[in-house]
């Protein structure tokens, strides 16, 4: 078998083989295949396509690439989330305590953020002391006493998969349904996950920027799942605006703390809910998403959600007084508000926009070595449908910078459209697919 | 500029810019753009198209990373011709001396074959002596002194394009018709035509299998041409069989003496005469086709054109008396002839077949390091739509060990089909496009 013939059939629009897939990962992973036929073979998937039987065996490929967690000696099933990114997405630092306090014990290897999409251990990293670094032994270990982990990658996950992404970056071949799908799930295959409640932000705050496009992802992800023998459930929801009202690193933990207190935005508890719900459901806590639900509110309500993430931060070295007191969280020296200069209801808050705001003001990274401000960010005071009356506040920009303070603020301001005429609120979710 | 957004541009059917195209020819030739950045454009370009006018700027680009041949102190209009490669193609053999000799220099820069199709110089090395390898200064000498040169690469002719063929050679990138263009027109450019006549070729035995294919190449390399300042004509030519009789380095050579001294298949001499005169008439010595085509079917008759050819060879090294006593060029040990083992009429001599086995007698290179028989090949005795008598013989074949003799008898004999129906005879040309 010959590389060149591989391209050369999906050039032409041929569908490969499992055969011809496996040779291609593997060959790519040992260097034998070299990155110029690599990115030739991925634009020509990109603009040729692939089917759920190709991006399957391409997936099962890539976890075969590396290491693959086996958590069945600690967990009876090992259930996880993914979102595909957004802005102001703190769901799980609130939906992984909660679903081990309903008894499900949850390990996730979470990432970083880039560009204007944020980053579960960045948030995390809030708190002084946060460990992200556990070796596959703590995170196991971790898992079976605390019953929840919070992680980067302990072991090599789909190298073939890393390998890959970092050439798609600069060869324009991201954009592609079946090579994202396969990255997704290979990923949570390869950390042990036998059932995955999938989260498909659709809007321009997302990578999927129509619902079209969302929902041929999301089938494909879940097709994926069950030819590789895992439960997955998909949840299409809404990133036009962004999740919850705080956007930036401290400030989006001091609003997961308030979530897990009974005190979270109404939009953000709910979106926590549900994703929580479907996971317990996955897990078989409860034989519908109703029940599932009831579980997960009654560990908001009774603090015992609460007390888990205060387990969590304290088992991976974290100083439990930031949860215990959220003002001990770091602070910018700046907080500006923003007041509506005239009366309306609240038409958009453009999410990417309030992102990329996020990042000039340094809680994000423009390149993956940059440094983070883990005090700085957005908070929006009001969402869209909202009415608002001249003077209202309608944003909080927490900057350590006077010069970024302004830009952010208009930026900011620029995102935000306001309409003489009422306009209903956007829908958490838009659909279901499993 | 980033190379990654002209990727990208490109992937969505966009139109690149001159500036964009400049950007990314400079900075591959330069290495500053990685080849796979550059395997991922090619097959976004092979994939989404490109434009007369992106095309004429990529091939622009292209002449402008390398040396240009000035051959203005030499020449007075500088014609070349260029085939798009085919089985038994010796016609610069016999063209290039026929225009020398109505009074028009031509200097040519050719090459080496590679896979089923021949190439010009591996048959020149033929004759013993003869050198390929003249220097800038050699050529313009010999085209002032001599009047005609036919050798390698003397200059850094299109580096880029060196260097983007061999790139699409191992990504399934050669296919695409804006890139073969671009190839052939940057060396023709770069090597200093003003005019040229372009053998497009069609048929199983060519790159272009379709009459639709090869039109759509010849009219872009026409436009090319005119958007750059040339005169150009393009030929489409049949290559469904061999090009006159013989296939293989010195068979060739002996049947293109044998063209010169007035005794070629009609078919080869034919397509020789319509060629110099299309180059004759575009360098301005007879202002019509017809009128081209008598002078240079004069300088046959009158054995002018065989007298320059000696000269061409003795110039370039070679031992003219191979060219006086052609028996004495490289013979092979073995010659079988296959004759016909039914009566009928020759429907088809499949040419790729043909060239296929000649390459496995030793006449050709797989790969581009393998070692070239001049000696071996296969002459075919009959053409489509003759009539066959059982026993007349159909081809000989020329080899230096029996084993690859069975072998190319058997593949020959495939490759030549007999109906009992009568069968017209294929055109020699399809159209030109000018």
């Amino acid at each position: 078998m010959r590389a060149v013939d591989v391209i050369s059939k999906k050039r032409d629009g041929g569908e490969l083989t499992k055969e011809e897939i496996e040779f291609f990962v593997a060959g790519f992973v040992r260097g034998e295949i070299p990155d110029y036929q690599a990115s030739a073979w991925a634009m020509a998937v990109l603009l040729r396509g692939m089917n759920a039987r190709e991006t399957t065996d391409l997936t099962l490929a890539m976890v075969a690439s590396g290491d693959r967690l086996d958590l069945s000696q600690v967990v009876p099933l090992a259930v996880d989330k993914h979102s595909t990114g957004g802005v102001g997405d703190k769901t799980t630092l609130v939906v992984e305590p909660v679903v081990a306090a309903c008894g499900v014990p949850v390990g996730k290897m979470t990432g970083r953020g880039l560009g204007f999409s944020g980053g579960t251990l960045d948030k995390l990293e809030s708190i002084p002391g946060y460990r992200a670094d556990l070796t596959a032994e703590e995170f196991r270990d971790q898992l079976a006493r605390v019953g929840v982990v919070l992680s980067g990658q302990s072991v090599d996950l789909a190298p073939a998969d890393g390998k890959l992404y970092a050439l798609r970056d600069v060869t324009g071949t991201v954009p592609s349904i079946p090579l994202i799908a396969s990255s997704v799930m290979s990923k949570k295959i390869a950390a042990g996950s036998q059932a995955v409640v999938l989260d498909v932000k659709v809007g321009v705050g997302a990578f999927m920027q129509t619902l079209e496009q969302a929902e041929q992802l999301a089938k494909l992800m879940v097709e994926i799942g069950h030819r590789a023998g895992l439960k997955v459930v998909a949840l299409l929801s809404d990133m036009n605006q962004p999740l919850g009202n705080a956007v930036g690193n401290a400030l989006e933990v001091k609003e997961a703390l308030a979530s897990l207190s009974g005190e979270g935005p109404p939009d953000f508890v709910e979106h926590c809910l549900e994703v929580a719900g479907h996971m317990l459901r996955l897990a078989g806590r409860a034989s519908d998403l109703a029940g599932a639900r009831s579980l997960a509110q009654a560990a908001l309500v009774d603090g015992s959600a609460l007390r888990k993430f205060r387990a969590l931060v304290e088992a991976q070295g974290g100083d439990p007084r930031y949860v215990d007191e959220p003002e001990r969280l770091p602070a910018a020296q700046l907080v500006e508000q923003f007041r509506a200069p005239t009366a309306g209801y609240l038409r958009s808050i453009h999410a990417a926009e309030i992102g990329h705001a996020a990042v000039e003001l340094g809680a994000g990274r423009s390149k993956q070595t940059d440094l983070i401000d883990h005090s700085v960010g957005v908070v929006v005071h009001r969402k869209v449908g909202d009415r608002v009356v001249d003077g209202d506040p309608l944003f909080s920009v927490h900057a350590n910078d006077s010069t970024r303070m302004r830009s952010a603020i208009e930026r900011v301001r620029a995102a935000h459209q306001i309409s003489i005429h009422p306009v209903d609120p956007l829908p958490l979710f838009y659909g279901v697919i499993e």
